[in-house]
């Protein structure tokens, strides 16, 4: 065995706790290098008296590795444990103090879970698990108040350009809500709405007021209302990374430097804050002296968001914040954001903009989710991209499923679009047959998708400022059949609980072949989602126990011969199979 | 290159800002496997105009693995990156994404330091970093005050059974600061001082009360100054994990059950809490049911522990705390109470005792420091026990060094023995040679080293209680060599910067061999250390470039010839070599 492929760490993704009863633990192998992983665990107080194996399931293989996992339920929420692997007649120990031919006397040197802390599980609110977002930019939407409207507003329509406004606003919102429950959405996350200069908003001048050009607190509070009787939530983009330079603190600093008692509110790197040759004396967000960088940890500053979080939450009734930039604010600057915004409201959902491994915003105490672009990425690269392969998209995949638990899988934001790339369809070359199989990925998958508004109608656009063009409410204009697509999809996940927490697994991903299954086992029913990514027909086979499936979309049964289910699909086809159990 | 070792993770001990302007890097590969690991950094808003390559270093190899290490120090305090590894004409780029044969284009799938935060960095204090601690019992330490004796007293120097008494106080350490001083410690911890019923004192019953039989606050704030006069810090024992089953609030749990108001200040899993065959119904430490665990999540509790922490500071001006089982105490609670510490006094020195690899609570947020307990382990193990192998130790020491970052390395709480494990002398076998060696090791390697009173005269003692003994006053009685061995190797330590933070590497550490070599290099002086932990004379040879090497405790010259150091060693010899730069 390549013993030094052997991963394991205490109190880590490789460890956790999944509830009160439960703990994860999850091992690394070198792939197709291990026959058997068992774990021996014991309470380090008494092992004689307490102590069990248990074996570990292949639960995933990427490109490297095989992981291993399995769930114990220790008597008294703490165990010590070392795990025992084998290959043929080859057995080893692996501890935390390395990897052992004999098992060393319990329990030095032994992995240690020393407790179960109910405060320090990963507790993502219930809904956000079952939830299908919708990503709404206000200005781009639907003009619902033309009293509203901007100066300078373009026609609805037009090609957006960086500084483009068109007047869409809350209102506009309000009235298309039928269109977002028709679709199936349970869920909005709207782009930044506070009074901020560019269409955008991404650069705030003022936390606590709506935008003039979207509307009021009133109207922001009808709309959250009317969502939530719908059963819509609705969660709002906190920019708290920086803000706008027109931000009344930052204003006091260009005007008084460091005699400012906001001076220590901003990185001002040397005073007095100005721009010198393209770069600021004060740290922004990207090269943008426009926006200048918040210091959350001055307590003033700090305490100055925290109640922009709690404002909102209190007054409207939001159901969570999506966080921009979030990976570039301090830790405990979102710890306590967590805090106060979970006091506020238990069950509100948040979800960091972070478009890397965000593993250490992902430990509990920070975000429920973050944005999922590397799934985007994957998806993109195998059902747009050129020479898919079946092996290579199901060990990226399942690369990306390991880097989290299993609780921040089954609430991670995945997405295929977003203001911040180009649209979905626009990247599948403008192939519908393309898009579709991403859709049906991203609807069967774990995690909570989201959906770019427009998306569901056919709209195209390259990257920002193309991707932020106007909603297309023609219906004449809009792809109906695609809507009823989208709706279909949505409307099979948000029924099967097993699209939602189902133990997800690659039935057929083999190098050299695009085509693709895979399965969702849920407690009462099981799905296989069949693919084929490529243009010609091909029929795909498969061994299957049962012969009880039935197409979940007609409900058509599909037959099984010989224990071997076969199903033909079209070029870039797919099939969703279902049963019972 | 075996790409399966290859192993980096962004934000972790893999990547961490050790100051506000520099970034570690650590790389893992397989070992002797790669020749070359270059990281290539860029500031990700763009990338053209500010990147830098440049190279990692190979700081230490364990039984599997060499790790490399590079300090990047980017201008706007970001960067994206990723890494070129080479063998031979073999190039491959490990990136956040997997291992390539090509760069990707910056930056999608490389990885992100977002930004370096003052408020996440590792901030340990100062003075932490060149103390040396001594740590009390204050029962078996000296009796200063005879009218605080309990009833049944022992006689000083018996026997210690596990439920003993000696009359030991605060007095009697006050009375022998001379010892200490002279001794050249410069910190001093003492295990629990709180009114308790056992004599060790881990079973709180009053928090806020000196026990009667240790003293009184007024003779702490007496014995805090004049420590403090001579320049030695003092840290007493937070056992937060859990009460005696006499603390007022889990009496009151027993007498009204679910009623108490103090209900949920205990993990009760059934009222009425009681220890029903010999198992308790409520969460205790270990099995004891006369020691209750606390329930540190409820927030009454939790304000009752922080208060404690925060009133020994202000009352007394205590230095920090050493914080009992602490790793089965919940996270939030110990990033409050690290809050509360810090907020009293800044540079107070917060010590976990968690006996495993405690990544999870040193990311700076939590403790500065852990009882490192594995050091221990590898050191007895090497010098004290069966078939010692220099290379294997060199792998393990490594091994440990690699666990944490290089800021939490310079302070992690080095020791050879406790309350809680055998004296060192008496796990040497008597052999106070093989002690001397473990000592020169303790206090020539990296981290703040503790002594266990008692240890540097001599004392022996197995496991709980006989570690426990009495000290010796009696100087006919104590081993004043030893004693004075302690504190030349202390002074030698407290003078000497490259001991406290320069690098350390071994320079001889072979299979089949026990003799060991290795350096500590600093600004401005650069130590060898040459160890034979054999019962054979021997001859040690080593490259040294320079021949300005003195004996550090002697100041004789220790001549190179030819480029080569010879270095002569009697049985369990060794010899501490120092040059200026």
């Amino acid at each position: 065995m390549f013993q030094e492929c052997f991963q394991h760490a205490a109190r880590s993704i490789w460890a956790y706790a999944y509830d009160m009863e439960t703990i994860h633990l999850r091992v690394r192998t070198k792939r197709d290098d291990v026959e058997e992983v068992t774990v021996i665990a014991g309470d380090k107080y008494d092992w004689d008296r307490f102590n069990e194996e248990r074996p570990l399931v292949k639960i995933a293989a990427d490109r490297f590795y095989d992981y291993w996992e399995a769930a114990v339920k220790p008597k008294f929420s703490r165990f010590a444990y070392l795990f025992r692997l084998r290959q043929g007649d080859e057995t080893v120990y692996l501890t935390e103090d390395g990897v052992c031919d004999n098992p060393p006397p319990p329990v030095a040197g032994y992995y240690d879970f020393p407790y179960i802390h109910e405060i320090d599980l990963f507790a993502a609110p219930e809904w956000a698990k079952s939830a299908v977002f919708y990503q709404i930019m206000p200005d781009r939407f639907a003009n619902g108040d033309a009293s509203l409207n901007p100066e300078g507003v373009q026609d609805w329509g037009e090609t957006p350009a960086a500084d483009s406004c068109f007047g869409g606003d809350l209102k506009g919102i309000l009235d298309h809500l039928d269109h977002i429950s028709e679709l199936g959405a349970t869920a909005i996350y709207l782009t930044p709405i506070f009074q901020a200069p560019s269409s955008h908003k991404y650069d705030t001048i003022d936390y606590k007021k709506i935008d003039e050009h979207f509307g009021d607190k009133e109207m922001l509070k009808q709309l959250v209302n009317a969502c939530h009787s719908r059963g819509i939530r609705v969660v709002l983009d906190a920019v708290f990374n920086h803000t706008s330079e027109r931000f009344p603190p930052f204003q006091d600093v260009l005007r008084n430097g460091e005699q400012s008692k906001y001076a220590d509110w901003f990185h001002v790197r040397t005073f007095p804050a100005e721009v010198k040759d393209g770069i600021a004396t004060y740290d922004t967000f990207g090269f943008y002296g426009q926006m200048p960088k918040l210091n959350t940890a001055n307590p003033e500053a700090k305490q100055y968001l925290l109640d922009v979080a709690e404002y909102w939450i209190r007054e409207t009734d939001i159901d969570g914040w999506r966080l921009d930039v979030a990976g570039e604010v301090d830790h405990h600057f979102w710890r306590a954001f967590r805090q106060t915004v979970k006091a506020a409201k238990p069950d509100a959902y948040i979800i960091g903009e972070v478009w890397n491994d965000a593993r250490p915003w992902l430990l509990g105490d920070q975000f429920d989710s973050v944005m999922n672009y590397p799934f985007a990425g994957r998806a993109l690269g195998f059902f747009a991209g050129e020479g898919a392969d079946g092996r290579t998209f199901a060990e990226e995949i399942n690369g990306l499923l390991m880097r989290y638990a299993q609780p921040t899988n089954e609430v991670v934001f995945n997405l295929l679009s977003s203001h911040d790339t180009p649209r979905v369809l626009t990247q599948a070359g403008g192939d519908k047959r393309k898009l579709k199989l991403m859709v049906v990925f991203l609807l069967t998958y774990i995690g909570t998708p989201c959906i770019f508004y427009g998306d569901e109608v056919g709209l195209q656009g390259e990257n920002d400022p193309g991707c932020r063009c106007c909603m297309e409410w023609d219906e004449e204009r809009q792809d109906r059949e695609l809507f009823d697509f989208y709706k279909l999809l949505i409307g099979l996940r948000t029924s099967s609980p097993a699209l939602l927490s189902g133990r997800f697994r690659f039935l057929h991903a083999e190098a050299g072949d695009a085509r693709i299954v895979y399965e969702r086992l849920g407690d009462a029913e099981h799905f296989t989602v069949w693919m084929n990514p490529t243009g010609e027909e091909t029929v795909l086979e498969h061994a299957m126990e049962t012969n009880d499936w039935h197409d979940a979309l007609t409900g058509e049964h599909a037959p099984a011969e010989d224990g071997v289910q076969r199903v033909e699909l079209e070029p870039y086809g797919y099939r969703i199979l279902r049963r019972e159990l």
